[in-house]
């Protein structure tokens, strides 16, 4: 391989090859040909599809689905014992049915409330059963890649559980169940429907994942109850969208159009109110103007972003492109004024919610992991319909970012919020504001475990004879008739070796994204440069086996400013170094200055180092110039010091001292 | 009057002298000796003691009065009936009570909630009948500035009411007597001891004020079953402070000790657990660490800055220094750290709560108006402790910008949370974040009532033979065998000309807050200049009457800049013009020229100007240089333009549209 980069010695050290435990179903050494929790039908719209089978090999993408493997799932699979939400659905299968809880006789009062009634035996918060379908997804999407004997087993457990607690018609949810109270009739805040879109998109990945139809046909019968219910009525829309996409997917994965119409249905029919009263307002649920109408992402970030993701599933469904652009549009809002440098979204506590234009505080950024999975899920049917690099662009920056740093690097302690700074006093309500083993509303550990055990099937995609690379990481993957292999320690080293594994006779095209940040790359097939494109650098020939791509990316630290309407961080800079997002913490800086009292000399050089950190591992550091400053308010710059940056995917493994992403600059 | 302050022509036509309707109850003519809110008993350690009789003549406090009571009061009295909080008592009359109610036989469940159960027949929240009190106390308070035959009848009224619903053996509440939950078992949220608090404060009104005893019959009564229920016991603190004040006074109006040692305990006890679970935390009740221990103010607002005139009040009465200290030394770092130019507290919704230190968010600024009011009365209490000059600061900073800014120019709407920036597309939850008329939690327009009625009792001391003047607005007042007239048009005008009318023959002192704002002040005796001192300037003589004392405050307007840890105001400027902070809002910017995209040169000299605004009537603009951006974020500065402000307490009374405190400046 020509040009080696010049730090790839250094970094290669960092990053030695993951061998994963990836044992293919089908053959060990190639694609497996799985297909992936997206899949639009042969008559959908869009100008990219998703390839399958694809395999990680390297990197740190395959490091984490490994760590989530054997760190979080085993953790995941304590908890859902621990906190109750596997004796609920047994406390289900044990309750009978009541000849009320369908609507007939007296009806128990609705309660506005995600707490179940004392005395019941429920525990937890009403959508506890979301929490089980999430393991499960993740669990479904494992087992593709290889015999996973007690994941198997857990799975065939619940699968037993839950046909036993589903009624005869097909109804499931473990809280209405127990506790008596009526179905379907407080949608606002029951989640009723949400629960089904992750059992749904559970029983997909089992389907897929590990060829078991068992889940499915679970899936099945309580969609079917949601069509006899609501489609073709005004009966009412769940408060927490992911229905859509899952309905969506469940028509592409069994070719029953009543899916997607029903999926058609609750999308048209948000904005009218018809989702009832949350306590938060109309805007928190989306439910104030209709999607076709809606200018910019509002309310509850989760349920808006996975809203949106059901509005480009059954726009690509149906063909509709007028659907699709108001989403598009919306998309363009809010990434350039709602969304933080890590990519996250939610600037708001009291709601969970979106905040107004430019209105991004770092300290006080909610940016919920489940906001992160969302949006990456919205911007990759983004990219299926229009093939626009800024979407992959984007969910780089939120993968390696807002959603890498949910995780502890011990693979055991989660982030539900993810803020772009911690004073040394911070405290959330009792709590130091760090991660946890688990939470008292669970959504995020299992989400972050499913987005996972999934993250091969977002690397590439086909339009029409071209195979697009997104994402780079260590890989085998095919499309367009071309296997590849994929040699790389990215996001350490900027190197990136495609090596041609399999081809047809005659031309295809390979397009390799060139990501935004990368001032200058380089580009060489088999040894001759290219001037590298903008957006995707086509090549197109007719390739043989062993052909060589090699594609270099700039990762030079770089000082990123932040827009001027953006309050709060005027007069701040922060680093970035390729798709990472760097953050000073208090850990790294020498004896005697404060994070809180640093500021930097923002357009300087920026060097790097690799180096081991305690509770962290293998890094590559950033230095800057800069000063820090005395305490007292007016006094003028004081010494100068060298201010050391980690990856923000990386911070509070330490201890729980100050950070900040966003640094003030002394010259401002 | 010598030296008339340069503007003080204009500033005249802009406020004239308001002719108050206050008969006194006395002499309409002189102090009417009506002891004010806070009288420490002869015992008490503390080295300043509240004059008695004070009335408002002149300047913009008894315009705010008068306007309460012609505009805002009666509005409270068609929401006590429209909201319901008066039919829960006439509930509670009809109520028979229960054998279990006070924790005999089988105790329905407690529920941890603010709402009633479904079919009690309560409406609201838990503490309804706070506002009630509230009301009844501003009423007293007015009972004192003349008759209210309209006020007086309602006042007989609900004291009526109240009588048929206290039980025999004092308790009342009509929450828990409706909906037969267990009296004093769910301390934490249920209000009970808060309801008590404001009784008895409404009843020491009347008492004082109106020269009434029958609520203070009841509030005794219900006071009597706090004791016999509470002291020496360790049974539960209220979640929500107000009943240590409120047992301190009734100690003080009474000379019953044990109301000062339960207060004492309820003091001491917090800060082990005891209050509860509010769901929020032990430190949303600041009953984390005891107040001994505590170094900063956090949690709850409003509910932490009671609970500090509650110590400095068990303090006061028990010559406690060390208990004293605590709270100054609090005091000391919220003022440093938490507190916002408007003099504002609450930097986040989500708890109503304290941020970490220099977490102070202009937008999401929560500075709830009853946390001003809190902080008010606190800060008086500390006064009266210490005879600091900069309690006496703070309290005009908050009286004019964070609590007067709550009230409309017309009296009849109100903001609940006083942020000190709006952009143009905000929106809080469903609402665009206006004032309202009344709120579902309506806690604070009732608070500002009675704060409004009881403002004359805040502007002097007397310390040994010295009168202390600390508020400045036309009034008449006596003090140390003194009597003085004070005439003024402050805030608009700077000069106050105080005239002695009754002088013994022995000297006396007479000192004259200098504000920490006031860079050149100039003061006369009768006419012969003296340097002003800083904090307050001493005069001692044998006075005469027709002695006549000048005082000229430097009102030029001036710039203010953030400590630079406070990171959501970097690189901004303020304007501040004696006491009035000062904001930009879009309705008095020229055309084209948005809020949002203006920047000013700080530094160079302000404009004034007394001008007629609609919606808002009298003001003085200032007026700065500034910059119009262009909305492209890196683009240069573009035209130059004059930027308008106006004070912060007037905003919001035309238009929804943007408004800023805090303005970046085109230099930085």
């Amino acid at each position: 391989v020509n040009q080696p980069e010049p730090s790839s010695a250094a970094a290669s050290a960092l990053s030695p090859p993951v061998q994963p435990d990836h044992a293919s179903r089908a053959d060990p050494g190639r694609p497996n040909g799985v297909t992936g929790p997206v899949a639009p039908s042969a008559a959908a719209a869009g100008t990219h599809r998703p390839v399958t089978g694809t395999r990680l090999t390297g990197g740190l993408l395959p490091g984490w689905q490994r760590r989530s493997l054997t760190a979080s799932l085993p953790l995941a699979l304590r908890q859902l014992e621990e906190a109750g939400n596997l004796d609920n659905v047994r406390l289900a299968v044990r309750t009978p049915e009541r000849a009320d809880a369908d609507g007939n006789g007296e009806r128990p009062a609705a309660r506005n409330t995600v707490a179940a009634p004392p005395g019941s035996g429920y525990r937890g918060p009403v959508f506890m059963d979301s929490d089980i379908y999430k393991t499960l997804e993740a669990i479904g999407w494992e087992l593709a890649h290889g015999d996973r004997p007690e994941l198997a087993s857990f799975a065939a457990d619940v699968a037993g559980l839950l046909e036993r607690a589903q009624r005869p018609d097909g109804y499931l949810n473990s809280y209405f169940q127990v506790t008596g109270e009526p179905r379907y009739s407080r949608l606002a805040t029951s989640h009723e429907m949400y629960c089904a879109g992750h059992l749904i998109q559970a029983a997909i990945a089992h389907h897929r994942g590990a060829g078991d139809g068992r889940l499915l046909a679970i899936a099945v019968r309580l969609a079917d109850n949601l069509v006899r219910t609501f489609a073709g009525q005004e009966k009412g829309l769940d408060g927490h969208p992911i229905i859509e996409t899952a309905l969506v997917e469940l028509y592409r994965e069994t070719g029953r159009r009543d899916y997607l119409e029903l999926a058609r249905q609750f999308v048209e029919q948000r904005g009218h109110g018809l989702a009832g009263d949350s306590g938060l307002g109309r805007r928190y649920l989306q439910d104030h103007v209709p999607v076709r109408s809606l200018d910019t992402t509002v309310g509850h970030v989760v349920r808006a972003l996975y809203l949106e993701a059901g509005v480009a599933d059954v726009a690509a469904e149906l063909g509709d492109r007028s659907l699709l652009e108001t989403s598009l549009r919306r998309w363009d809002d809010m990434v350039a004024t709602k969304t933080y440098l890590t990519g996250g979204n939610g600037s708001r506590h009291v709601d969970e919610g979106f905040g107004d234009r430019f209105e991004l505080p770092p300290d006080r950024a909610y940016n919920e992991t489940c906001a992160a999975i969302a949006s990456f899920h919205w911007a990759w049917r983004l990219l299926l319909a229009t093939g626009g690099a800024r979407y992959a662009d984007h969910m780089e920056r939120v993968l390696y970012n807002g959603f890498g740093a949910a995780v502890a690097t011990d693979g055991q302690r989660f982030f539900y919020v993810n803020p772009l700074q911690r004073r040394a006093d911070h405290f959330e309500k009792d709590d130091p504001g760090r991660r946890r083993a688990w939470f008292s509303c669970a959504c995020c550990p299992p989400n972050i475990m499913r987005l996972l055990a999934s993250l091969e099937h977002y690397l590439a995609t086909t339009s029409g004879d071209t195979l697009h690379m997104h994402q780079y990481t260590g890989s085998r993957l095919s499309g367009a008739d071309l296997e590849l292999e994929v040699t790389t320690d990215y996001p350490w080293s900027g190197a990136v070796y495609l090596r041609v594994l399999a081809a047809p006779g005659a031309e295809r095209g390979i397009a390799l994204r060139v990501p935004a940040w990368s001032a200058r790359t380089r580009i060489a097939v088999n040894h001759e440069d290219q001037e590298a494109a903008a957006g995707y650098h086509q090549l197109r020939r007719r390739w043989q086996p062993g052909d060589e791509i090699t594609l270099h990316l700039d990762l030079t630290p770089r000082w990123t400013y932040p827009d001027r309407r953006v309050d709060a961080m005027r007069g701040c800079a922060a680093i970035e170094r390729g798709p990472l997002v760097y953050c000073f913490e208090q850990a790294d800086q020498a004896d005697g200055v404060e994070v809180e009292d640093l500021a930097v000399r923002s357009g300087t050089v920026l060097g790097e180092r690799p180096v081991t950190l305690p509770g962290i591992g293998q890094t590559i550091e950033v230095t800057a110039e800069g000063v820090h400053l005395p305490p007292a308010p007016l006094a003028l710059p004081g010494d100068r010091v060298t201010a050391i940056a980690i990856p923000y995917f990386q911070w509070d493994n330490r201890d729980g001292r100050a950070m900040r992403v966003w640094i003030p600059r002394a010259d401002a």
